[in-house]
């Protein structure tokens, strides 16, 4: 019973037999593929927007190739002092940039203020030789935090983005989550709002490795092609990748799936809540918990066989946690950990007491 | 009936199994699964010699990421000028190594000559500070022409490179025929031959998306896990890049899949021998056969419905062209394809006649 | 009347002339030069330690090449967030250190905290492949902010720096003013306080364009010569550099000019902070004076001819400035400046009253 | 008596005087300096045409930079096998440019041959992922092999590159050398033949340390200061960099400089020609010769005090010698170095006698 990560789940049955599927016959390589070149109008579709897409393995490929694609060796990327990209990707952001600068901003439960970012800018010297130049702001949909920005918030920090001559792009390594949970559509979250460039996953949401970097804007994808050749992210046998994102994307799956995970995460979120000593960090408004749990309930919970983060930051009144559910996750698990965490409280009450 | 390259082929059976089975129940993500863990011994077993090994997913990825290991920006990698690395990453291991220079060497057949590679180490300035310093060289087995390495070709060319100090690295994206053609151990035609480091391949051979960096000094391999997580070369859900790899050379898989791909093409080669008008290029000692076709063969064939890759050098006596079998290469597809080559050189020859 | 910096400044006159002298005759290129040879031993002895020494022509060149050889692309460069390199290089160190990522710390004046270093250090997740790996520490000396690090504080933090394992930065552009006002050794500043690689500029000390990078640990600087070629910082006609730096430390010329600029700072700041609404933001310890002016005295004082930087940060107290001072800085500047303040400010003061 | 390279010299009196004027009193630092002002008009009025000119100080870092502003990371860069940047730069255009690749080509007396580069690029791959993408070609005129392209051949070389959609930048590192031997224009040799970016150096002719970028279309400069920058490369003191590439072609000095270069190289070329078993490998058309001479006469030659650069390749009939003259070449030295030559020649004759 793990909720560690969205990550540590596997692969959904229908991702599974799109892959046995897209294995019959022979298939040219490097996306010369049938699947691949279905991919264009299925998520120019699911979009409203034409776009240029290229299917990569990894939501930390995506997110590098799509931020060089849209800030020079000299540029300076805004981001969140929580994302994924300035914390998590050890530095590939950097790397495939040719150096650029991450700058990390702050923002209540992991949100960008546009505010704040607007005086950023404002004071990043803008045309001085001696300052990198901003160039693009990273925000993450769903959040490192779990939470969520609305279209209209994404809107309004894009309008900073864009009156400072920046591009827009977002980690959607969860972004099935946020659609699922505000029950807008992918258009009304992305380039209506405002985004130009999509890092959209689909590895946490229940494929095997599958993302994709989407372009809404296809003159910002030139030369694409050959950073990702040259990053080593082109796939010989592509049908595979693309296969995986054509079952998730097929009949709402990913929806579906995403739904399945906020859901659980809900029911956790509000059983902890519940619990004495307990007590949520963050909004939970997706699939991503954050609470600060006793000690001695993490330790019992951990000992009954569950499993979670516990980070680095702890107090009296107990260590910072995070649970995250996952397309799979069952509700007797929930039901389980709830209940383990409860015994274990109790007993330290009673223990008090 | 798709002879244009190995990686046109699906993937082996028993090795979509290996991703079911991996499939089930969760894991502990970025290779802190229980396959992934397995890799280790698998790996020293296989090559009766303690390795560090790295699974990722592409060809390219394992090549590039290998040679940055070995080779400072400010340094040289040497290759035959026919390399995949020189040719065909579009400029990955300068990408990876941060900008180091590949050196291409002549030589028959798609092999580096001993004498050659060392009069141009000798005189390449090595100490000269004007001079990109040479650091590593890398041969490719069985090579981009077909043919192959004995373990004391490998062994003399290493001696070069250790004698000037420099790493030897082998891409093996097709190491498996190597090994199923000549009959030795994988111990044998590379680290007892002086190869520092390999690119290990399964894709070619039949998984769906799987190499391995091996590293047979495990000093060498300081520092390659940021590279790699630094490349988004490190998968979430490894577990499924982990599991190809365990099934592909587990009974022996890989050989039987390698020998059936040598066995069609050694097959084919035969056929195309006995042709009137066609020439074979290179020696074939393994899946890849080269041939000087005329034309009109070439067209006929097309029409038929066979395809292999035909290449720009074109002369009278026909185009440059490249077969490749592979692990699922049917021999009714062999013959098939003679017998349209047969018939359309034929036909030529009545017209001719 | 320039004080907007010590750059503004020409040449000294006796470095003037051991550029004439070095132009008598013909030299070997590429620091293969008579006066090139001579620096090893003079920098040791100015020392009292052996030491690697590479002469560039920018302090951006020092700091963005020693940085890189001090930190690997996975690692994480920790600084002050008034650094220069952090702020005023246009990413060289990110850009020389292949993608480093630069890690900026508050601290009161300009300087860094041992205890919130070594917490900044706990907390990097060290041996944590998703985290950048933090690899060097980098100080000014004399600060950003015009302050000094003492010895025993440069030692203080070098414990935390190489008890983490990191390497230890000192950027000194202006070393000479440091050294001038504190009264102690270059050693005591540098190597024996654990200071691994050192920016020494000359530049803004009276020289044209002349800065070294020194190492008092040769393992080092492996590599390094390369490093500097390739970043195309190694001079053909090396003489005319190397002159600059042997005149510049000869006969304790660069403390008689640092000297000089430290006591016009003084006497300037003396007088600023007897003039009524003139506030000064930090010790004035060298050459370096931040003071917030009314605006009306800012104004009246470049009517009159005087020049210094006027930072964004205004409020009704009037603007934040920077005032510094040169080896050639003028006393009768310094009192005309103060006068033309003053005048401004009781002009507005009987404006207001 | 060094005539190993032009760079042995040191620097003429005019530019060593004008060092001395620009230090008259303060100047904004980075450029924004007077005489850095006058630099664009004077270049313009120069090359008669408008360009964007950056001073730089070594030749590499004009070279490495302008390539980077034409070639992107994936991009490839056609010179000629002799070429510096290829050969003597440390890899520093592959350093500036991300990584881009350089492709060597062969042509006689260190030219590139039109036919050569248009089938070059014609099988390079333009549009396939695979391959690094040719982006720019650069020529060195006065050649590596102290040959000259003149106006015609440059614009028929200009008509390939533009053809192909590339970029044409010329290494101008004796570009004075070049004009003064032809006779033509500036304009005639640049822009007016199709070069887009050209590195002019002013170190070899005569300054201390003096180069400058200078594009003819300058929307290729975008970002270059930036580049210029972020490379370490922008001069604080500005204004004694500017100071001399303003002396060198004031009033013809550059020209008067290189035209004497050229007649004492000429008088030792025709002197060589002489000698009995000296044989000149090349053209002699600016200010380098290249020479086979026999062993004896160049240890005599060496014993009695003058210098050349002898080059690995050695025969029977000697090794091969560069013999490069300098704008302070005196007539005696060159007259002195043949008489030495002779002798020893002479005795060796009598010797085998």
């Amino acid at each position: 019973m793990n909720f560690g990560s969205d990550n540590v789940a596997g692969a959904a049955p229908e991702i599974v037999a799109a892959l046995e599927a897209a294995n019959r016959g022979a298939a040219m390589p490097y996306g010369n593929d049938a699947v691949t070149a279905r991919l264009d109008k299925i998520f120019a579709d699911l979009f409203e927007h034409p776009v240029a897409i290229f299917p990569v393995a990894t939501g930390s490929a995506a997110n590098a190739l799509a931020l060089a694609a849209l800030t020079p060796p000299h540029g300076a990327i805004y981001c969140h002092a929580e994302a994924h990209i300035q914390n998590d990707e050890c530095g590939a952001p950097e790397f495939y940039s040719g150096g650029a600068k991450l700058v990390p901003l702050g923002g209540k439960d992991g949100k960008l203020v546009p505010a704040d970012l607007a005086s950023a800018l404002e004071s990043a010297g803008i045309g001085i030789v001696h300052h990198v130049q901003p160039a693009s702001v990273s925000i993450s949909n769903e959040t490192e935090l779990g939470t969520l920005y609305r279209p209209d918030e994404v809107k309004a920090l894009a309008d900073v983005v864009h009156r400072y001559g920046l591009k827009l792009h977002m980690d959607g390594a969860r972004f099935a989550n946020a659609i699922a949970a505000l029950g807008c559509s992918p258009a009304e979250l992305s380039w209506r709002a405002g985004v130009d460039a999509l890092s959209f996953g689909a590895t946490k949401g229940g494929a095997l490795a599958a993302e994709a970097v989407i372009f809404f804007d296809k003159t910002l994808a030139e030369g694409f092609a050959y950073r990702r050749k040259r990053g080593a992210h082109l796939f010989s046998k592509m049908r595979f990748v693309s296969a995986q994102l054509e079952a998730y994307v097929k009949d709402g799956l990913w929806l579906k799936l995403a739904s399945h995970a906020n859901a659980t995460a809900a029911r956790l979120a509000a059983g902890l809540a519940r619990l004495p000593g307990v007590e949520l960090l963050h909004p939970v408004e997706a699939n991503e918990i954050f609470a600060r749990i006793p000690e001695r309930a993490i330790e019992g919970a951990f000992a009954d066989g569950y499993y979670f983060y516990k980070r680095g930051d702890v107090n009296e009144a107990g260590a910072r946690c995070r649970l995250v559910t996952a397309f799979d996750t069952r509700l007797e698990d929930v039901d389980g950990l709830l209940a383990s965490l409860a015994r274990h409280l109790g007993a330290g009450a009673r223990r008090a007491g």
